[in-house]
């Protein structure tokens, strides 16, 4: 058999019909058409997808995994997301839930540039887990952001990306916003003494990204925030590929809870597309990602993978600085905290919250 | 109050709940930080997500009504989409269900160029509905997939696109594949009198897609299939303002099921983004939409919405030929149906059954 990756999903079904609906699948996620109307033995060989196994879950459930032919999937990013989940997303009883790559396609993607190692050595931070805080809110003029984004660097925090919702929205353009806050940042961090890196959220099409990281290299910044569930995969890998000594930092907007596991997605995913840090929702905070999912997403961001550097784990969405701690308990660290909404609560306190979130993280016993 | 758009969700709660859970969801779409911590009023004047109306659904959930701030959205279609759904699309109790739009937001992204009109004269078919079926499987080569496009062709059907999985991959290249195509399609043409139009799949980034494009300008055609959720909605919005002669037909991979109301995505937004005709998964097919979400879908692709073209509905995902007056008695004459397989399954009759495809639409009685 020519070249296999093997996509796993969760079928909801019962026991007599899950063959069936298992061959159903092979077939949507290959040819997409009745194999009995297939002349070419090449393609029945070769492109079909394969059933390798079901397995029963007890749930109602069953694992299927599928024989995929690597050459279907492009090669590109967006072809293979197609070609793992495409027609099958709009089915409610599938979930995709993870894929296993020959070294090939691990290869062809290529995982995180800069990575754990990478993003260590740029906060200063080796041996113990980094902090990162969100600037927000949106409709703040540029001059406003900036002055929470100089309060946060003194406080001494090693990343302070903006919200996922600052785009190029008028109240703070882009270019004007990126100078002020990598200004205020940069003046703060001569007081300090201290590494403070600032992250912009890039936003809009291919050429709109490349017109945003030029702003950003220019302000000599070396790290971006970007959604790849709403830029788009393609534009991604793009980034990627061109700007290899940019770190990238992922936001999980638009990806959705339910139809993609998210240790997969946000986890290995994004890690073998090449991003360097996935920010996801942490249990107990806002959202509803359970510890086993959690768990799952950390592992899959940052397990040894041959030839793929580890992506660091960043959990977020409603944390506290109370909660240090029993996250870095939970994760240990190799991890980024991210508390944005926790410190600003502190109000006119800010930056003296946001230097008890460092001192908390750096004063934790790694043991 | 500035200008907002209306998002509304569906979100399964109890009564207690539900206020602040609308809060939560208002806060989490727009500033994305305690309320308590901001000082500006402008931004709490302004930007803030606004609870405008909660009803009860009387089954366990409530439809919430969010005034959210235009200022905020961008303008650019990722960002619009990440107000209405990024972070909530990770919060599994809450749907998408709808938007409305204030004008000036219609206007701004401006809707088909091309349409249901504009299709229609494509085509040649003022008074009747249009055909359309898939070409493939993926894996010939680029001359195997052109033979069959010359059968359908031969066989007088308005649209031949390309199977979504049809990418850029070596074994049908896509330059090499869409000129065999266009010029199968084009000599069946000669041959039969009659205009069929072959739309490529397009993939990748945008400087592929434009490169794609550029290629399919070559070989004469003016239409194209993209699936939107793979390449990205800014890219699609890039390709709608860049080429306004070619019309675009979306596919729906990766679109999920459960998130977005299809509806709202595959039939409005796609639309209002530029989509000229939206292909989407028919009832009693191969996926499990309803027909009241068919029904919808089709409403909102087509319905009367001031300075926006109507977007052809396609329904399609394992139909056949004996459903043709089923089809138009439900969806009537503004429509395009679109069955691939169930023509390709006729193997050596394929051309046969394509025309007794088009002579069931064309003589159809359309009162």
């Amino acid at each position: 058999m020519n070249d296999r990756l093997t996509a796993i999903y969760r079928v909801r079904s019962d026991a007599q019909s899950i063959e069936a609906r298992a061959q159903a699948i092979a077939v949507e996620q290959s040819i997409e058409m009745p194999v009995t109307a297939v002349d070419d033995p090449i393609v029945l060989r070769d492109i079909v997808g394969a059933v390798e196994a079901i397995e029963d879950r007890g749930d109602g459930s069953f694992t299927v995994r599928l024989g995929l032919a690597v050459a279907t999937t492009g090669p590109e990013v967006g072809q293979l997301m197609n070609m793992l989940f495409g027609n099958t997303s709009m089915h409610d009883d599938v979930t995709l839930e993870d894929v296993a790559f020959p070294p090939d396609m691990l290869a062809q993607f290529g995982g995180p540039r800069i990575g754990l190692a990478g993003l260590r050595i740029r906060a200063g931070a080796q041996e113990r887990a980094m902090t990162c805080t969100a600037l927000k809110p949106q409709g703040l003029p540029s001059s406003g952001l900036a002055a929470i984004a100089s309060r946060f660097a003194l406080g001494g925090i090693d990343f302070i990306k903006d919200d996922h919702g600052l785009a190029n929205q008028r109240y703070s353009p882009f270019a004007e916003r990126v100078r002020a806050c990598a200004d205020a940042v940069a003046n703060a961090c001569r007081m300090t003494g201290r590494v403070t890196r600032y992250l912009p959220s890039l936003s809009g099409n291919l050429d709109q990204l490349r017109d945003q990281i030029r702003i950003s290299i220019e302000a000599e910044l070396d790290c971006v925030l970007i959604a790849p569930m709403i830029v788009g995969l393609p534009s991604l890998l793009a980034l990627r590929h061109e700007y290899p000594d940019i770190a990238i930092m992922s936001h999980p907007a638009l990806a959705g809870a339910a139809r993609i596991a998210p240790p997969l997605l946000l986890g290995k995913l994004f890690r073998l597309f090449g991003v360097d840090a996935t920010v996801f929702p942490n249990h107990g905070g806002r959202f509803s990602y359970s510890p086993a999912t959690c768990r799952a997403l950390a592992d899959q961001a940052r397990a040894p993978w041959p030839g793929i550097a580890a992506c660091v784990p960043v959990p977020a969405g409603g944390m506290t600085t109370d909660r240090v701690p029993e996250m870095l308990d939970f994760y240990g660290r190799d991890v980024m905290l991210l508390i944005g909404g926790g410190l600003l609560a502190a109000r006119e306190r800010l930056t003296a919250e946001t230097a008890a979130f460092q001192t908390s993280v750096e004063n934790y016993d790694y043991r």
